[in-house]
């Protein structure tokens, strides 16, 4: 049997059974957006992204600066949709020694810069030659309340901490290898290219957020995990999903159903989470687009109805 | 100006330079085994190695137990390496689609041994596709004395914990691809392929060493940087070097200069320290090897004299 066989999750399942974990300081391991240990009575979260040459990013297509700052940014992400601070990050770098010294320095520049808007440091990395430019983060967090997928309740609210569908739509520009871009056109592939995290929403996603997770392979597909750790029934509301303009002008121009976008469109790096209804004022410029109901599924709810959501969520492998 | 220019040292230098660390509760940063924070008093080493296909390893010609074994060692190596004990691994994987899924089952289970038998956990991982297998492991050690390489001092005694040179025998052995091996051979292959780490010896250097390096890099070269960052002199006693029976065979079969593999061969991931005088019973089954007098430089002292040794130890790039 072929690894791609078994498909990502598959994957996964059957090699953390292999490393199953004893240790009873460990609050959190496997299946969330970070593991989580308990030192001193302090809780630290774990968490690590790659991004690998011709997987993630095409060299002679990416600027080097936003290849450091995008790195940085998905783990901080992952810290942060657990209501955490990021606090000392390790970075593992595979280099073809072929490279120009330039590309990797303006990389670390970038990462640099993502570093001292996060406010936290890289610690310590490792270095060794490859065939091809491997970048590899690892990131410690600290939090006083972990928050997991698994706590969505009857009766939350669902929000999005932002537009979602615009980073796919860049993505898909940047394919285009257009010679000129109008100026929407710019903004989505920038949200694709230089995504942030939303560290601004950290102190009330650690006091406020039953679940979350951040939305990296679309809302559907993230959802689909609160959904099924939770064991819960989600009811989305297509008329509250915020729309990108950028991403409007997109769809118009090139004749693509948005709500594809919306729903299934991955890398946005925004957060979706549940809260009781009594904290729905604490999470300024965030988007309340369903609620939490006893059952399972994912529900999108329209004019006509209610009506499932498949779950097409991207999958690595 | 291309990397392979810089070289692994130069390009290091100048990218921790551009990652600066602040932060006062980073006790340690680059430039050691481990990098070292303080949470709540404890002092927590962070360290990372990488195992990536046709660099560290051939898929065909390794046993996969072997190389799960090898990827946690290598990091245990180096926590035990600055006094600590392992306490939380996390693996980054990249692997090609159409792996067999039996091979990273091995793989795993490898590792899985040895957690077993270093005692601690894997809490969490990442996983993506790739072109070539890349295992890339972060480890948290736990420790309540960091042992720097700068802590050399005047009138140390300078151990080492094993057999030195073995490891390389058995690549070169490896890559000569023989039909049949001798006993001698299969037991410095195995040297190579399935390396331990000294966790045995983790409470007497946390306790007893001044300075202690792991030697993946071969002795002469990783000495070195306890010599560098210490500001002393070495002085290695040629008749004190240990000499590994099967390397000894090894270099008589194949005409070889032993010495030229116990200074320079590399990955033995053997422990290289010094400690006062005093404290020289307390490292059961160490070799004395050498002393630390004032002075800078490493020197090889036998029957004819004190000669300096050339440093050569493995740039990875």
């Amino acid at each position: 049997m072929k690894v791609k066989d078994l498909g990502e999750f598959g994957l996964i399942d059957k090699l953390t059974q292999i490393l199953s974990v004893k240790d009873p300081k460990v609050v959190v391991d496997f299946g969330d957006d970070c593991s989580c240990v308990n030192v001193e009575g302090k809780l630290l979260l774990f968490t690590g992204d790659i991004q690998l040459e011709n997987h993630h990013f095409i060299k002679e297509k990416i600027n080097p600066e936003d290849l450091g700052w995008k790195l940085v940014s998905i783990n901080v992400s992952d810290i942060v949709a657990c209501g955490g601070k990021p606090k000392w990050g390790f970075i593992s770098i595979g280099i073809p020694e072929e490279t120009e010294y330039y590309f990797i320095e303006k990389v670390y520049n970038g990462m640099k810069k993502a570093l001292d808007m996060y406010g936290f440091s890289v610690v310590g990395g490792n270095t060794t030659s490859s065939e091809a430019l491997i970048l590899d983060m690892f990131l410690v967090g600290e939090t006083d309340r972990f928050v997991p997928r698994a706590g969505a309740e009857k009766g939350d609210l669902i929000f999005v901490s932002g537009y979602l569908g615009s980073s796919r739509a860049g993505l898909e520009l940047l394919l285009m290898n257009k010679e000129n871009y109008e100026g929407f056109e710019i903004n989505l592939i920038e949200k694709h290219t230089k995504p942030s995290a939303r560290i601004d929403l950290q102190p009330f996603i650690k006091s406020y957020a039953n679940s979350c997770i951040d939305i990296s392979d679309g809302l559907v597909g993230d959802l689909s995990h609160i959904q099924k750790m939770s064991k819960v029934k989600i009811v989305l509301e297509k008329n509250k999903l915020p729309v990108d303009p950028d991403l409007e002008k997109f769809c118009k121009k090139y004749n693509k159903d948005i709500f594809d976008y919306i729903l299934y469109g991955g890398e946005d790096y925004q957060l979706a989470f549940t809260t009781r209804k009594e904290n729905k004022d604490k999470f300024k410029n965030c988007f309340p687009i369903g609620y939490i109901e006893e059952g399972s599924g994912i529900f999108l709810k329209d004019k006509k109805g209610v009506k499932p959501l498949k779950s097409k969520g991207f999958e690595h492998l």
